[in-house]
């Protein structure tokens, strides 16, 4: 226990202070299970059996061009367990993107609004718009399974009777039309781009006139090396799946040009990650 | 290969100019296998199945107190295919603690030495001595499949005709008698401090009269979590060893005056995490 405790000190994680240990303030608030703002349940998923296999089969994977791991590795097929421990693990981080996405669309204006919520895994970004628009109503679109974990977080954050499920896959299930906001959370950096168009002219469909398609994600500059963390997803997506990518804004524009969407904009998530792309369909 | 190039240069190994990767200076010096200051070889040693098993298994060698990894665990017994594997891959990282010993005992000044270096592994501490200084015989110890690793080593570097070996455990073999410098390089850090202090009487017996023993270790200070690496290393031996540390000076000052050391003496290696320990036999 001492030899841990020194090397989390070390590491910066713990101050050591007479032979005594105490939290620093970045684990006292995003690594105590006590705290609002723990992040600990993520480590289920990032640090899952299935996470780590892949990494370590990073080598092959660059031999091959994407993962070599096989059950449902290309993403377009359930794979209920990795999904569900994704939905039940993921939700503390999503915290400043689904309020920057909220704010983003004036969700306090309280409109009435029809939001589709594709791939929801934990449903925090269409439940945080629900929160903040009484009159927003939320069909979550994902796997059966992972859905049921949607369901739980939307009765916990008490907007059940304003959330609908659509269980399936989000290339074949019928979505549903004429939705204000389509909102792609963390989704289209698990595949190849003709799959990428593919889901969007499915979304530009879904929306009605003036509607809007949200998308949040890793998005690194030109030179795909910086920033940092949006550049480097890239790895992880190399790993994880057969032909996933971490795009640049100009790869999502061509894309989503190709699917009907005339201009997209770009809005970066302040001290996060990851950005948000707003695409409008014409009225 | 764009995406793990991307990635790497994110960390720092590579250049990327206009769709074109280089190496950095650093990546060229350290990394580049026609580099005469490679350090590749590492990796075989640093990221082989066994170390790897045993840093997965980091949580529960927490909990034991040690190393739940079994064959050989306590290092007191031969492993022959870890520390062939350890004698072939990390020679690289000898260089700075080696010359910095060598200039330590003025191995320069060519006085006929009798040098003993236990768990000599690749040798390159003894056979650097040798090098520095025409009149120095060593006398390697290590287990026979090791010792094959450390003679290849003193053959390459012309010294073979002063080079003799014995082969067995450090606790049991005959050492022989009446060295000027006993070498203990990385060793000490495997075991609990009687285990330790074992070894030192042996070695005590071993010098002459006036002789000394000369320990290279990862010395922390007293506080246990400065300097970062040194202190780190005990966390490596915790996952690697049954009951193993990265002692602090005042520790080996105590287990060396208990195996008849009346003094010992602390020297930083520059530009290194490791520092030597020198401890005289009284005259």
């Amino acid at each position: 226990m001492r030899v841990l405790c020194d090397y989390l000190t070390i590491q910066g994680f713990l101050t050591k202070d007479q032979g005594s240990y105490a939290l620093t303030q970045e684990s006292a608030i995003f690594l105590d299970r006590k705290s609002p703002a723990c992040l600990a349940s993520m480590s289920a998923f990032l640090g899952s059996e299935p996470m780590r296999a892949r990494f370590d089969a990073l080598t092959e994977a660059v031999r091959k061009g994407g993962s070599v791991w096989s059950e449902g590795g290309d993403n377009t097929k359930p794979n209920d367990e990795f999904w569900v421990t994704f939905a039940r693990s993921m939700a503390p981080l999503t915290r400043p993107g689904s309020e920057f996405i909220a704010a983003l669309l004036h969700a306090e204006e309280g409109k009435p609004w029809k939001v589709l919520d594709i791939a929801a895994g934990h449903g925090m970004y269409g439940i945080t718009i629900a929160m903040k628009n009484p009159k927003a109503e939320i069909v979550a679109l994902d796997w059966p399974a992972v859905l049921q974990v949607a369901k739980e977080n939307a009765q916990k954050f008490g907007v059940a009777d304003r959330y609908s499920l659509r269980g399936g896959s989000a290339f074949e299930t019928d979505m549903g039309s004429g939705y204000d906001y389509v909102l792609l959370t963390n989704i289209f950096h698990h595949f190849d781009m003709p799959t990428c168009e593919k889901l969007m002219k499915r979304v530009h469909a879904a929306l009605k006139p003036g509607g809007r398609a949200i998308t949040l994600e890793f998005v690194p500059n030109e030179d795909r090396v910086t920033p940092p963390t949006a550049a480097a997803f890239s790895l992880i997506m190399l790993a994880n799946t057969d032909s996933g990518d971490a795009y640049t804004f100009s790869e999502y524009e061509k894309m989503f040009r190709n699917s009907g969407f005339a201009k997209s904009t770009l809005h970066p998530v302040p001290e996060m990650p990851q950005q948000v792309v707003v695409s409008e369909k014409s009225a």
